[in-house]
């Protein structure tokens, strides 16, 4: 099939443009650097050394025969080009990618919640609107977040997308009605993904585009069978406070020799992926799409779930730490239960990469070779949720 | 009190903003001009010959001795200013009117779609983003609209903004919850004031800023007391395809003896409300505000609902008149039912303004009186909600 990867530099699009390619598809790679530009303003690096594009394209190339254009330009703000690329390449498939994807770097300024509205919501928007000009009929794959459900669901399984639920009218008749999942988002970055959810349903009603919104858990993990074949072609490893997830905060805190900091008690309970399984799970969504006509597809990309002090004492006992507690910066509950409905990509045939199993390799082949291009200053997480929110130590400490 | 009306020279923001410095209230208006700059684009103007800013400004002096002061300038694009003037004046209310509202404006280009979803979702977003940089407790006033919960909910009572449902688990317990009613929009337009409700609902838990959200219905009239006292107030009468509601359409067909045109069978039910019962609505909104930290409150802003077509045979009644059925444009169902829930705003003292008491001076004062302005060519919607939607008359005409 022809492809067209927006956000294809940044730490999912790039794997997955080259499982795409590898497994046979066309593709094309539109991306404005805004990732890379993001590293230059926050003055900090991706940990391991990614080569820029044009590198990692020729890499591509001489190692696999295969050819991957790029296009560097702002699907938010550049329209005609965005439009001019679908009527030209004519694609089947356009995954995208290209939005801005930390709720800390959401969160840390006016200046950067509006630009995550902005550039979120028209980049959605004109995808979808250039769709429907265009004529074609272009399956949407999109990378959604599981944090458009919220956390802590009284203890309910969260359904994969669509909830359904019973309606008592004034004559108590009982009408039964399957809904979007009620949103509950925790960050700027989370509701432009819930204000996403409403284009998509409404452009797949009005217009009939096919989209499949795949609602993802943290991603780990760094490389790929494709990204660790070149160290040309290595991944992005963001520890910093606002792009790294908890867990490679962990990994890297473990390596410089830094006590593994808990936001809170730790009892959060968070959804994971392996970036492995991200790239698989792209490629089945591809080949698994809603007829046209069919409502929005909604599938749970995620694996596996732990609490945030679980995580942290499997680090700590892999790699040998320290943990302490700090107040937690964001607005949320101090512990909660998550159950996640992810059968259809089971149905489907993924078979999950698990944190027990992969955990060790992050250690030894990332963290440890690589500690040396840290900033140490740059690992704990500085953006404040609200006025009321801090980021101290808290007084008590725990030790493993 | 101290009052910002974003979006104080359209149709609603003018007479609100008069009516609320008529009842005391000290008031700011702030538009960038677009409702007039978009009569350029269309090549249309209101029907009622309104005056620039300066010059309505200048008469309300004269008439009341009260000061308006007007800034020109895009809360979607010029956040700086926004936040200055929030800093500079300290408001307690900001009534939000500055969007772009008319659906079949919204769908009439790419562009239309793009512009609309840029304007108004940056709009909001630095709305309440520079509530929250001010650090005051400002009470957001934003009128939505109707269309949000979309037409047709199987004969049940539309709710003001919440919806009570029951989830059962899977061990077969049963929880009750109450939500954001299920969007449904019927247009871009529509869509963007769903995606509003996020941004209410999540400023609103994150910051705890204070927001009523006003689900208006179709306005109708033209004048209210204030904008009736000198025709330098007059208000806004818009007739041509795009932002012409039904009502005016029928009213300035009838005034130039075209037939009225009804879309499809009539058979859509709508919920109406005057124009002097939306500035009463406003100052009511304002006069009972959430408490902090109390949930978003969503009110339905309508008095009376009817079907398009019994609409269509109330004009033809008064002003006399032949009814013409068009192929429906817009992408909605040919015929729904609507009941809606006001009890808020009649228990706040709300005594609703009829059509049955009203129309005959729509007729008299405003149609016929400025009929000499009207430019025929600009009553039909041209508008095409999708590919397969068309705008030509249907083969069957009916008479009356």
């Amino acid at each position: 099939m022809k492809i067209i990867v927006l956000g294809g530099d940044g730490f999912c699009g790039w794997p997955t443009a080259l499982h795409l390619s590898k497994t046979g598809h066309d593709v094309v790679i539109v991306d404005n650097l805004s990732r890379r530009n993001i590293d230059n303003e926050l003055e900090v690096t991706s940990l391991t050394p990614i080569s820029p594009m044009s590198v990692r394209l020729r890499a591509w190339k001489e190692l696999t025969g295969k050819t991957i254009q790029f296009f560097n330009f702002d699907i938010a703000h550049e329209y005609d080009q965005l439009l001019k690329l679908f009527v030209d390449y004519q694609p089947d498939v356009v995954v995208h990618f290209a939005e801005q994807r930390a709720a800390p770097y959401s969160m840390k300024s006016p200046k950067h919640k509006r630009y995550t509205v902005d550039n979120n919501l028209n980049g959605t928007n004109n995808v979808l609107c250039a769709i429907v000009e265009s004529g074609l009929d272009i399956h949407v794959v999109h990378l959604g977040t599981m944090g458009v459900y919220g956390y802590g669901t009284a203890g309910m399984k969260i359904p994969e997308g669509y909830l359904d639920v019973q309606v008592v009218t004034e004559e108590g008749k009982v009408i039964e009605k399957q809904i979007l999942h009620p949103a509950n988002p925790g960050s700027i970055y989370h509701m432009t993904k819930t204000q996403d959810q409403l284009f998509f349903a409404y452009y797949n009603k009005n217009d009939q585009v096919r989209v499949t919104d795949l609602h993802q858990g943290i991603v780990w993990g760094t490389n790929t069978a494709e990204t660790a074949m070149d160290e040309r072609l290595i991944n992005r490893f963001d520890y910093d406070g606002d792009y790294g997830t908890v867990l490679n905060r962990f990994l890297m805190q473990a390596a410089v020799g830094h006590p593994l900091t808990v936001h809170g008690t730790g009892g959060q309970t968070r959804a994971f992926i392996h970036i492995q399984d991200t790239v698989r799970c792209v490629e089945l969504a591809i080949s698994n799409p809603p007829a046209k006509g069919e409502r929005v597809k909604i599938l749970n990309q995620m694996t596996e779930t732990h609490r945030v002090r679980d995580l942290a004492q499997m680090v700590a006992n892999i790699a040998g730490a320290e943990i302490q507690y700090l107040e937690n910066p964001r607005n949320e509950a101090a512990e909660n239960e998550l159950y996640v409905d992810n059968q259809c990509f089971l149905d489907m045939g993924l078979e999950p990469t698990k944190l027990d199993k992969g955990l060790m390799l992050e250690v030894t082949e990332i963290a440890k070779k690589y500690v040396d291009r840290c900033d140490r200053s740059r690992i704990l997480c500085t953006s404040k949720w609200n006025q009321s929110a801090t980021a101290e130590p808290l007084k008590v400490h725990a030790k493993v």
